[in-house]
């Protein structure tokens, strides 16, 4: 197991508080962690207080409310700060690993950030991305009964919307690495937010994988009576050192309870809501499996992927001049000149329907926006067209718009994600010839394109 | 009643296939709309005959399948077609408009275009957007046992990406005109590719409107089996007439049965899937009511706005000025450069999960998404913030970097579609003054913006 490295501690215990106010909190013998009530006029807050980031107003009270969300209160002196009885068990975040079991299937951990690794410092305030995966463990000593870990990395910690390429090739040269080890499996946490658009990265970064890399993460922070984190968490380790299934996918929820996870496919997988711990949809296919809290996994899908020997050659470039376009009603073909002049190599459009972009010109300077994608066109630039619909398949041949659009020479992606569109462009503009691009773009390397459509999945993922 | 324009014909029986295909039918004595079998190799290809578009290959046949889709074949000499026994009876198409009866309540349709206004034209090909709405009539004679018409007017044939701010001006001053001439209700037919927005548009161009205005389309062409615009109209016509209600609507299919339609608001729907009858969704809310096949209407929401006596004021300016941004990792912080340098006045980012934008430079240039936008609100453009989840709620409180970003300067739209903070944000900008932008985009007004959160409703409208 990886050595756990040293945490920073605060360089001061109230952060970015002013002096009143940490001169207040000193003389009530309040410390961030106590439970406070602040009370102005009629209105009372009633929570814990947080110490004051960085980029925080120093004149206003950060607490953090019951339901798990922190409010800034702006105080003056005639604000009464009360302190309740009780403060923060700091004990209780103390760290005990367990220790190994021999015998056990042994897999991978890699730590990227996100929720799932990120916790309430009682210290410093707000939600934090610096908990290390060993940390996690600390409330999940069963996980020590069913798994052994090959190796526990913590690559980055970074929130999912700070995670891009660069990140992508690191995740999947440290998991090609592992697999190539000979590890039974591999489980990355990641931040929710843009967790299918890493997974999409990673299932053509890695062609034909032979184990199962599994995506996971929380929607709820550890400090929370919801986190779903840790129930994830032990899916997917089971996932990874059970399943008799090789791809790359996603582990989150299924429902709303902790009574099973769905386990979707890397390229057909998106985040539908904000805060649902099953907010993950396997669109445009079935989920590949679920796993109940007992660990029993149940196949969805006639096409499964198997495990196999042998190992992964990663295919890690990617062309970074990739942008995804959403159409709207009067949107400006002078968009597409500013691709085509900043020197895109290629663009997804979320088009509208089965794949319309505007054709009658709603503007005065008579311009309208299928010109101006066949102008993209002409450039060599690469155009795909999805749908913003989501489910469903785009097709050229219904309308007559479409079909201008089609021989204009825009390819249409079937029912591949829009998302994952995107990052398959960034992929295969970078590993493969022009001439190729259109078709491995319209071919299905990891699912991405499904045969048929499975009309009795919309968005009805659950069992 | 409108008067019926009369029809353009077609100045060729076949349109633009070349002279070797033209001769080869007159030869088999092959017109539009025969059935035909084409063989080549192994392949059969079996459907009608349709004349070909002027944007068409000439050398390629073009057949309509049994599913209603058009294809291309691409011919020569070696290629057998043969005529199938039987051709489409032309008859059937003959328009026959029923009588109105006296002492029903009077609706007002407005047509604009779109699927449900279209057909195939067996003499010209392709699926054409110039049927009057009399035409559809002619297929609904247990229409005219419900109803009256105050006015039937097509404002224009147009397919619904081709509508945007110019078109939502002339439908909500012809409905605000039938309204205030005592019309019980409007209904307007749509495409549905961009009927959400149009729908939006009119949620907030109408203000405190006093009667229904219903949107309704189809996902079939009425030469399908499948179509499902009859029974969307009906019902659409059935809740402008009867139904105690006052709000713009969508009302579609509820499911894939012609079993029942849901009632969504205007500014709480999406379609959802490129092809299914029940494509359309609310999001964030439960429906309004639904209407099933008899007519019964449930009330499925506790908080509907009634009918009332009264006039509605319409509010029609709209600034096009505005764009939607949907963010992905690594999107390039220069696209914020164009939009101000182009002189823009509002954008609606489409954040990742609570509302998230990159706050990490991954690009060599070390700028990073968050100071674009930054900026973007220093120069005075208003910057609103939704979620690419679609479902749920943004929220600037949870984590560090939407602090940030709220403290910036933008906006944080509660659980508002994209699509609607867009078309809200145009009409906001237009028609009140700078300093009230960011409250008014803010509070609700016609139902874009929920008080609570409706869990029990994501994905799942059905009974």
């Amino acid at each position: 197991m990886a050595k756990k490295k040293s945490k920073k501690t605060s360089t001061s215990l109230y952060g970015n508080y002013n002096d009143m106010l940490k001169s207040r909190f000193e003389s009530l013998k309040i410390q961030p962690g106590d439970h406070i009530v602040i009370k102005y006029g009629e209105k009372n807050i009633d929570g814990n207080l947080m110490a004051q980031t960085e980029m925080g107003d120093p004149s206003s009270i950060v607490v953090k409310l019951d339901n798990g969300y922190n409010i800034g209160i702006k105080v003056d002196e005639t604000v009464h700060i009360i302190k309740k009885a009780g403060s923060v068990d700091l004990e209780k975040f103390q760290i005990r690993v367990p220790k190994q079991k021999k015998g056990l299937p042994g897999i991978t951990l890699l730590g990227t950030g996100g929720t799932i690794a990120s916790r309430i410092d009682y210290k410093t305030g707000g939600v934090v991305m610096a908990m290390e995966p060993e940390e996690i463990f600390a409330s999940l000593p069963e996980l020590f009964e069913e798994v052994s870990f090959d190796d526990v990395k913590s690559l980055f910690t970074l929130a999912s919307e700070d995670l891009a390429s660069p990140q992508w090739k690191v995740m999947a040269k440290h998991s090609a690495d592992a697999i190539n080890d000979g590890t039974r499996g591999v489980v990355l946490l990641h931040g929710t937010d843009t967790m299918g658009y890493s997974s999409a990265a990673l299932s053509f970064m890695l062609p034909d994988v032979p184990v199962p890399v599994v995506f996971t993460g929380a929607q709820r922070s550890s400090d929370r009576g919801s986190f779903d984190g840790a129930f994830n968490l032990i899916s997917a380790a089971r996932i990874a050192a059970n399943a008799d299934i090789a791809s790359v996918m996603v582990c989150m929820h299924g429902s709303s309870n902790d009574d099973y996870c769905n386990i979707s496919r890397g390229t057909k997988v998106r985040k539908m809501h904000t805060t649902r711990r099953d907010a993950f949809l396997t669109i445009n296919d079935t989920p590949m499996m679920n796993i109940d809290y007992q660990g029993i996994m149940n196949e969805l899908n006639n096409d499964l992927p198997r495990r196999k020997k042998g190992n992964v050659d990663p295919k890690l470039e990617y062309d970074e001049k990739v942008a995804l376009i959403k159409i709207y009603p009067g949107i400006a073909p002078d968009l597409m000149d500013y691709y085509i002049d900043k020197g895109y190599h290629g663009l997804i459009i979320e088009g509208t329907g089965l794949g319309h972009v505007p054709s009658f010109p709603p503007k005065e300077d008579n311009r309208d926006f299928l010109h101006a994608v066949k102008r993209a066109v002409d450039e060599g630039i690469f155009v795909g067209m999805t749908s913003q619909c989501l489910n469903g398949r785009v097709h050229p041949y219904v309308y007559r718009s479409t079909r201008i659009t089609y021989q204009s020479g825009v390819i249409y992606l079937e029912d591949m994600l829009p998302e994952t569109a995107l990052i398959k462009l960034g992929w295969t503009l970078a590993n493969y010839e022009d001439k190729s691009v259109a078709k491995i773009m319209s071919s299905n390397l990891a699912g991405e394109i499904s045969s048929r459509s499975y009309y009795q999945e919309y968005m009805r993922n659950e069992i």
